[in-house]
């Protein structure tokens, strides 16, 4: 394990412009949640939910709203959005280790590529010709980066990645483990008897601070590219298929699949396994909840959902059945409504 | 970027022997959608709703069915099947890399390996011994191609993709980047208190011309092989379990999952998300739809589905509940359907 | 393809400690299904179901549970369990080539990291600063193990796999190719405007004897680690999130998704596709059937499901649109049977 960070109270409130009362001289060595945290530790409290935890929590200092500064003892931080500030240190008390700056002897960087001098190219990457590679960049082992890509400054390739060729990100960027961008997109003509493969001329273009996944693919474009906008963050194991496009600051949740030429509007959220047709509008600000498929566009912002949830497989196989009767049940049900109203007609002249 | 490549119209016209009205020598840059074209691009009207962008496209050729050929005034190419016309020149315009034959001296080839010399081994590939790698194959950077594995002619292995020990593939064929053909298949007994592995002593079979897409898994058999037809085409995020049999001409969406021995005809089509049990058998010309569950063998052609459409969260949540009480409904809806006919008799009676 | 192996029926009873019927002498090259086994393979009968196929089946020999032993009259093993018999001696016919012992020249060991010296680590494989691999270690061809991992003895990991750093294996530990293992959690606090990236500083622990699945991914803690425990299978294509907890022999399909927190029992079996919300508690012993939705916690052991089947498309799509009136539905069945209580108290009493 590397070494353990440590750090005063009075350098975290300065870093978040915290209010801090207690000690500013008491050292922190890491952050926990308020019902795990030691007395080295620092904690947060964002859900009001939980404020009973205070009173018996161990932490050595508490982020706050000024609101709840009076329902703890202990040193604390107070500021407007604790979780926020939580989020803002948490990056002091990462262990990820900093790489070296430069190109490893083992990185095969074509001699055609620029690499910044700032950048870390670490071993086995291997950059192909004409790839730009911007300050600051960290390119993780055996990653690939194809040629013609252009990494924005700070972004961070990690290892196994594969960039296929004219693949763009912004600044900053995270793309994960084992990740590929720029595959083929899956596009075919049918002769009659077989398949035409469809040379999948596009590229694809992630804005700044786009966080893509472990094991997530983006696929390039047929013609014209796909694109990711600003700060979109997408979770591992997501499918993106040839030219959608998602807008800024929305949010993809773990194994979701977008077909292909689908746009998704800015401040969305789609949840786990969420799926989406190809061809499809959803407009801003759309939540749709896990393992959902959507087959036609959405215009209107809400939370939209599908599916069922589970149940006991004996009651379970009952119900599912009967699904498959639904249509029938309704005729059914609209026809006792008629039988009835006729009835209650006749029983009434009776 | 690489440089753009130029093409007469002339040229295009031979290569698809399509009839070539307008001027032989208008040279043409690439491809695009009638409605994005511009004046040195050739576009393509497949879907005749599309037939009035002809008018307003600013396309300098369009790929026609005969029958169009009179609402299209400018260069035109004609052609009973303009997709498929449009999708054999998409190859023309390809601007990805053409790596370069031999191996790379980083590449790690072993001894008792034979590589094809007009064969591309990139950097970082890893070729183990008993591999046969044919004529016109590339191997992309950091690839892993195991033990006794065989590449029929012209097939392209993408960057960080791995194949496992005694994988087999047709000519032709492509594996994205990430993807792992011949893991070990999911095979446990129990010994009452913990898993006990079965050793996957089959291999994986790819037929000619399959395509299988990024981060994509399929399992190497546990007695026997698991097999994949001829033009087989696989998408990306796919999972195809142990001792599957995949037919000719068979295409799979993204996120597909398809559980152990179950077997798929030819010229079936999933949609993304599929899932199919194991052990079933589905005929030829199946269609499934999107994110649909299967759970028995389909013995009919024809296009099937599960599961139901996103709606806005409100009102699925009164449905979805309901949904629990389906077979309660069922019931109910039985019962009103025989007292009402009691009723019925009994009124007419009186 | 490499040598096959050849063992007498008394070497493989003897490493069963089962009753040999028959000829000690008897090669055995290889395992097969009852109805495929040709005369130099050996077969077992676990379901009996298949009891009829002993009669026409050319295995060299079958395991039998001593109950069977009548219905077959050529050589045999006789054992309490058949399919855990066939597990374990599937490993002897197994021709996955055993790697050399020791570090390949191309492999790039940080001098900071220990390796065991029976360990082998494959061509391009990288091992960061103060990794530990312990004795009988695999770790395959362009795989990468980051700082401070630690490979519990006997652990194996596949090409193409990544470990970011701090992830902890115990022993016997199977990595398939292309999985990743500590890949940051989704964590992001909101400004208002944007996301706010939450480091993810806890780190990932697999207990002795986990199998993970190829293309996999299992997320680091944000605060706290991941914890998979002892035996815990875990197919291809599953993603695992942040502080996910796994109790000891639970096997996950293909394709599962787990959220944030969750924790799933011990013997619990998660089937093809299933999706878990976040912070759920599904308890010892659950079953859950391929492609299920899981929003809520399951404290009961028991099998749970949900969705519907596939049927043809027709019929579905007239049943689908019911879904979206069922509480409609649910609502008139109510009032009919108000009505017609109403009505019969009125017909009687006329």
């Amino acid at each position: 394990m590397s070494k353990t960070t440590e750090l005063t109270l009075a350098a975290l409130a300065e870093q978040l412009d915290a209010e801090l009362q207690g000690d500013p001289d008491y050292l922190i060595r890491g952050l926990a949640p308020l019902a795990e945290a030691k007395p080295d530790q620092l904690s947060f409290l964002s859900n009001p939910q939980y404020r009973p935890q205070l009173d018996t929590s161990h932490a050595g200092a508490v982020i706050l709203h000024p609101d709840m500064a009076e329902h703890f003892n202990g040193n604390k931080l107070l500021l407007e959005n604790p979780y926020l500030g939580f989020a803002r240190l948490s990056h002091r008390f990462d262990q990820q280790p900093i790489p070296v700056k430069g190109i490893h002897p083992s990185a095969r960087v074509a001699e055609e590529a620029q690499v910044d001098p700032s950048a870390a190219i670490a071993a086995g990457a291997v950059i192909e010709a004409g790839a730009i590679i911007e300050a600051d960049c960290i390119v993780g082992a055996n990653a690939v980066i194809g040629a013609y890509c252009h990494l924005g400054a700070g972004t961070h390739v990690y290892p196994n990645a594969t960039l296929y060729h004219n693949v763009r990100t912004g600044q900053r960027c995270l793309i994960h483990a084992n990740s590929v961008i720029g595959g083929d997109g899956f596009g075919f003509a049918h002769t009659g008897q077989a398949w035409e493969k469809i040379a999948q001329l596009g590229g694809v273009v992630l804005g700044d601070d786009v966080e893509v996944g472990a094991c997530t693919s983006i696929d390039r474009g047929a013609l014209g590219d796909t694109i990711i906008g600003n700060d979109v963050k997408i979770d591992s194991q997501v499918q993106i298929a040839h030219n959608v496009k998602i807008g800024d600051h929305s949010a993809l949740a773990g194994c979701v699949g977008i077909a292909g030429s689908t746009q998704v509007g800015q401040y969305c959220m789609l949840g786990g396994g969420v799926g989406l047709s190809g061809h499809l509008h959803i407009t801003d600000g759309v939540q749709i909840t896990g393992m959902s498929l959507v087959t036609g566009s959405i215009e209107e912002r809400g939370i939209y959902s599908s599916g069922t949830g589970a149940m006991p497989n004996k009651a379970w196989r009952k119900n599912a059945v009967r699904f498959k009767q639904l249509d029938d049940m309704a005729r059914r049900l609209r026809q006792l409504e008629r039988q009835l109203q006729q009835l209650e007609g006749h029983t009434q002249e009776s």
